[in-house]
């Protein structure tokens, strides 16, 4: 298992500030790892928020079965996330389980068992033995403290090869806010680990239902437009949590998305989404280049996201990537057999800016030694316009490299 | 690139029989590559009826457009097939090609340019000079004989590791007739090289139509139930060819596939479809295990299907099964992110026999010596049992190596 940075981490971590109604806290429970924190409890003031968004799998892991039950209620305590274990695959002794750690949570921050949210990441189908919370989270719920955001990102990694953070301040009414989120994890990861995590926390006041549509349109365009590997955890997970302590200095109390007070917020939102999800492509497995996939001119945007997606995940293109070759001949097999509305003869690609293939053929301005040049950045756009109409679409993945399979395929040998 | 022959080639090779009204020859037309043959040339009695299908792509090679065109008449004289240039995403120069190559071809064999049919494979935008079959076709008219099958199936090897054919005498009527046919590819192959074709051969007096219905119901589980990276080729060709010779022998002439005394051909056909593309899975990029994939209990065949489509085309799967890992977490997350009816509770898998998982859970009679035993030899069973209903599917795959890799992203470096 590979145990270096990747080179795509960003250079800069941010300062992560306090807001108001969030705690946080770490520990080592034993989960499955050893020398390493393994266990997250965020505790929130009373009046804080929820809103979620899970894996559409059919198979989902039983903390995401937990949630989304939880959810109903709008309001929540506090976060317990631990890693080492999914909890996924886990039948009876998986929901057991979360009910265990449930009740553990509540009765260290003195609350209801419905208030309190759970996700849980690594091996599938190995029992998760709640028993080791006992103790483990009334030391924590003691202990937690507003700073700690670093700590508590670490956590929660599995096979992450840097902590992911991301942080906003804007202004609601005529008071400052504060977005800040971590996440973790990039599509399923291995050896058997499996989950995207990710969690938001603002002290803005905003009702869980107002939370809940922001979050699902936050979530089009940044977590649901990164894909590594085109596998879909069983327990991908994002929470968002408003504490609502930012209406003491005055900020207005939101119901509604639309609420036109919330613009600013909605997109400082969506760039933390979108910064956080854009580090979960640049810690992809064995990732050595970050590739952004724009389609335009496409019959819809639903159409040019399930072209850019066909490309994305193509196991051709991301070798053709990583071996630094702009072959655009993969590309076009990619968008053909995306079963889009495409025309061959009306399609152009360019690689980082440069077009190589023009109306169906290869541009006669092509020259190899530019776009080889190019093809050594770090960061690769590839751009498929379609000529067909207005839709455009954008996602993020990462190249396929030998070290995806040794992370995924050695660790037997 | 690699060169060795996969560890999963047939142990033996069947004897090629001649088929009255079949006539092969090879030559060194020098499209791409040196020192080997890249052009065939089949020519076909008077008579000789044809059916096909291809890629559902929507961005088709030049070759795959022609031959549906032509298709249309229902009669075939030759077919020419060359290795090294695809002739795909070349535009007007494309199509202009097409029309040279079954120009010259049908001067070649003494008929109409309708009854060529045309095949290409190897690099994708490279403008493919047909002038350079000018001479060489003729000739190739002159030599062509009725063995030669095994150098017929080199000449259109690209990246292969080894020649693809099969072979299977049946009786129609009362007369014996035979059925041959050959292979290349798997998937869209590397480096740049794109391409699954097929040509099966036989002397059997069947309509145009009849042989088309059974080309399109023979392929569904055979060619398009085989998988090896999810990424479809542009120029995907399939061609059946039925000279009719067999009826001087006294085989009725058949003109329905729903025809009763087609039966045990229908067997044999489909047997050589099979045989055929488990030779394209076994010769999959890098492969080192042959994957089978059976899923079963789903709510229809069309069900059972796309999750068998799912497991197979996962990267995490296929990077365990390189790891000889019964990973059955991976499992369930590809059948949970298939979007079709799964109830995780219900769910068993098994590995080359062994059950792994039960009901949702881990079996507890699981034992993890045994099926890493298991999982060392080179063919791997992976059966899903989903007790929803009757509906039962099977695809083959293989493994995901860093030969994959290897041989398409590494030829830059």
């Amino acid at each position: 298992m590979s145990t270096a940075v990747s080179p795509l981490a960003p250079a800069n971590v941010p300062q992560m500030p306090a807001i108001a109604g969030v705690r946080l806290a770490t520990a080592a429970a034993g989960i499955r790892y050893k020398g390493r924190t393994d266990v997250l409890l965020v505790a929130l003031d009373k009046g804080t928020t929820v809103a979620g968004v899970f894996t559409k799998s059919k198979c989902p892991s039983a903390p995401v079965e937990w949630c989304r039950a939880k959810l109903r209620g709008g309001t929540a305590r506090a976060l317990v996330v631990n890693s080492g274990n999914a909890n996924a695959f886990t039948g009876k002794t998986g929901k057991a389980s979360t009910k265990l750690t449930g009740d553990i949570a509540a009765k260290a921050v003195g609350c209801k068992p419905d208030e309190i949210f759970l996700a849980s990441t690594g091996v599938i189908g190995e029992p998760l033995d709640a028993t080791k919370f006992d103790g483990v989270l009334g030391k924590l719920s003691e202990s937690a403290a507003p700073d700690g955001w670093m700590d508590a990102a670490k956590a929660i990694m599995t096979t992450d090869t840097f902590p992911k953070v991301a942080t906003a301040t804007v202004k609601l009414g005529k008071a400052k806010v504060t977005i800040s989120g971590m996440a973790k994890g990039a599509g399923m990861i291995a050896p058997d680990m499996a989950t995207m995590l990710a969690f938001v926390f603002t002290d803005a006041p905003i009702s869980a239902a107002a939370l809940q549509a922001l979050l699902k349109a936050g979530v089009t365009d940044t977590f649901n437009a990164v894909t590594i590997d085109g596998d879909t955890s069983t327990s991908d997970t994002l929470l968002a949590f408003a504490t609502g302590a930012a209406a003491a200095q005055g900020a207005p109390r939101i119901s509604r998305a639309a609420d036109p007070r919330l613009k600013p917020f909605v997109k400082a939102f969506n760039a933390v989404l979108a910064n956080l999800s854009e580090q979960v492509a640049r810690d992809g497995e064995g990732a050595r280049k970050l590739v952004e996939i724009i389609v335009e001119g496409a019959t819809s945007k639903a159409s040019a996201r399930r072209i850019a997606m066909s490309i994305a995940n193509s196991p051709l293109v991301k070798t053709a990537i990583a071996g630094e070759d702009a072959n655009w001949g993969r590309v076009v097999m990619a968008v053909g057999k995306a079963g889009e509305p495409a025309d061959r003869d009306k399609l152009s690609i360019s690689f980082n800016g440069i077009r190589v293939a023009k109306s169906g053929a290869r541009d006669p301005s092509y020259n190899e030694a530019e776009v080889s040049a190019a093809m050594k950045h770090p960061e690769i756009q590839i751009k498929v316009a379609l000529g067909l109409g207005k839709g455009r679409d954008r996602v993020l993945t990462c190249d396929l490299t030998k070290e995806y399979i040794a992370i995924n395929g050695d660790y037997r040998s």
